[in-house]
């Protein structure tokens, strides 16, 4: 078999066999197919498209071509969750503990935030002392006897999926829907996942811009997942407007304290239980999402999901009197609280602008390896559809500079849209694929 | 600029702008955008197209990316060449003479072989001592004071073509018309031409494999011309069955020699005359095509065009006993003639396989710097269209060893198909595009 040929066989439209993708992969890890060949067959894909078929066999030879984890001398059912990215999308936080609470193991690794979608092992490092670097032992025995860890990838998962991610990222070829679906599914499956529920974030606010492409991604998620005997459930989420209210680490962090603590935000506690039903259904922890979304509810009232979380931070070598007392986190310098320029119904809150301000803020990475300051963000205080009027707290911003707090101050006004006629909400959710 | 944004563009579909262009040429020319940036850029080239503003904005932006050969003190009008690549195709050996031999000054740079169609200079280096490494100096002195000149390339003309070219073999991006077109034109603008013949070939043998592909190709390579103000003339010419009938280097020179002396295969001299006419007319030797060829012909009957070939191999340090007599060059030691094996007209001889089976005798090269041998090669006796009888003579094979001989017979045989109707001929000429 030669490269060219594969390369030539998809420019030309036509579809690739098992072995040939295998061929491929392999040869892309192993170095024998170069970058070249591999980003001008990338463009192929995105331009021709691929089948399903092929989009999962993409998937499991990316997922093979390094470590594989296998969960089952640890759990029963290995769940797992992921998110497209979003600004103000600190669900795992919440999630994670009201599943463990509901009785269920959940091992999760995250990512760190890269643009203007935040990264969750950057939130939970406001935190002193959290460790997001656990090794797979680590991993394994920690999801064994406590039955909740959160950590950051441990041992070689996928290599051909983050060494294709990198090409794709400078050679115009992220926009395809085979290659983000197989990027996201071969590290989860690479992970030990069977089953999970990948929740598809929907607006200016996230990579999918419109709910066609949301729903097309979802769609070949789901395929991948029974093509590869894996359970997969798509949740499409708005992410026009920030998840929640707060966008920046240790601001999320301390709102998803809240939520533990059955306060928070209307719109991100709802966002959680839903995502927290699905995990409790596919994890056999309930029968039907009502009853799933039941103990999940009671779990944030009894304070049991709290509990976890306060667990969780502990065995991760985390200072939990940041947990019985967020006022501990990382404060900013300059804070101010914007008020209303006039009254009126907010008709649009630009999540990409509020997410792009706060990395300017230092809260994000415009590029990989910035340091980030888990002190600074942005509270929105407000949701789309919200009667506000003129001096009203509008929103706060934690910065590190005057200066800083002057340009973000700007962007994030520019970031709210007003209208004097009653404007409906935005809805939280597009649906659900599976 | 990005390069990735300039990848992007194209990927959808949307036209470069010059500076786009210029940037993305200039940047692979020094390095800053890497062999992986243009291999997906290419591809989005070859899947999405380019406007022949674009294509001509690529091809100076190659032509100008190294040397750039300046004839104006040396020539009143710089005229060149360029055939598409063929089986049997020693056209420039008969045409540069003849073209001389009617008064004008004509310098070509040629290539080497690759694959199943040859280079001009492996076919003039059966000549004993002919230099095809003519130093730039060199060349513009033999041009200025000869008038006639057939080497390689001198100086380092259109270094982004090569590199360019290079990757797209192992890219599977050859196939665009495009990228084609401004290959050949940005080595020929960079050469110094200013008027040219462009013989593109059409067939099974050739590059394009069909009247529409090679008519678009010859289009836009007409448009470059008239956009980068070079004067072009592109010929549509049959490559099915081979041109003449000698495949093989020395057997093409012997061949080229008699169709000097005013004899040699119909279909070749034909061909010769044709090219040559309208290069006459482009270098105004002729007001008019039929004044051109006659001209041509004259230069072929009275002896002035060989003469003029003897000048040239002595010029460069090449035998001209050799050119004398022919016989001379070099023989191999495994001659046949093969007989028909049953009575009929033929329908096709095919010039792939015979072009693949010189190859496979040593007459080509299957890779880069693969060694040849002059001397090995096919003598097709016939053409389309010929009644021939049963142990007519059909073939010549000229082998290095015995095994080569019997495995080329099979083959050569296997490209002859015989018809027992009568076939009408194949066409010289598909047309001219201008």
């Amino acid at each position: 078999m030669r490269t060219v040929d594969v390369i030539i066989k998809k420019r030309d439209g036509l579809e690739l066999t098992t072995e040939e993708i295998q061929f491929f992969v392999r040869g892309f890890t192993d170095g024998s197919v170069t970058d070249y060949q591999a980003s001008a067959w990338a463009m192929a894909v995105l331009l021709n498209g691929m089948s399903d078929r092929e989009t999962t066999d993409l998937t499991l030879a990316m997922a093979n071509s390094g470590d594989v984890l296998d969960l089952s001398g640890v759990v029963d059912i290995a769940l797992d969750k992921h998110s497209t990215g979003g600004v103000g999308d600190k669900t795992t936080l919440v999630v994670e503990p009201v599943v463990s609470a509901c009785g269920l193991r959940v091992g999760k690794m995250s990512g760190r935030g890269l643009g203007f979608s935040g990264g969750t092992l950057d939130k939970m490092e406001s935190i002193p002392g959290f460790r997001t670097d656990l090794t797979q032992k680590e991993f394994l025995s920690q999801l064994k006897k406590l039955g909740l860890v959160l950590t950051g990838q441990t041992g070689d998962l996928a290599p051909a999926d983050g060494k294709m991610y990198a090409l794709r990222d400078v050679t115009g070829t992220v926009d395809s829907l085979s290659l983000i679906a197989s990027s996201i599914m071969s590290k989860k499956i690479a992970g030990g996942a069977q089953r999970m529920v990948l929740d598809v974030k929907v607006g200016v606010g996230a990579f999918m811009k419109t709910l066609p492409q949301a729903k097309d991604l979802a769609r070949i998620m789901v395929s991948i997942g029974r093509l590869a005997k894996r359970k997969v459930v798509c949740l499409l989420s708005d992410m026009n407007q920030p998840l929640g209210h707060a966008v920046g680490n240790a601001l999320e962090v301390k709102e998803a304290i809240e939520t533990l603590r059955g306060g928070g935000p209307k719109d991100f506690r709802e966002h959680c239980l839903q995502v927290a039903s699905h995990l409790i259904v596919l994890g056999e922890g309930a029968n039907s999402l009502a009853a799933a979304r039941k103990l999940a509810e009671a779990s944030l009232q009894d304070g049991t999901a709290l509990a976890r979380f306060r667990e969780l931070v502990a065995a991760q070598g985390g200072d939990v009197s940041y947990v019985d007392d967020p006022n501990k986190l990382p404060k900013a310098p300059f804070v101010e609280t914007v008020k209303a320029p006039k009254s009126g119904y907010l008709k649009w809150i630009d999540a990409k602008i509020v997410g792009e301000t706060s990395v300017e803020m230092g809260a994000g990475r415009a590029k990989k390896g910035d340091s980030i300051d888990p002190a600074v963000g942005i509270v929105v205080l407000h949701k789309v559809g919200d009667r506000v009027a003129k001096g009203d707290a509008l929103f706060e911003l934690h910065a590190n500079s005057k200066k800083s707090l002057e340009a973000a101050r700007a962007r994030v006004l520019s970031a709210h849209q007003w209208s004097a006629k009653k404007v409906k909400p935005l809805p939280h959710s597009y649906g659900v694929v599976k």
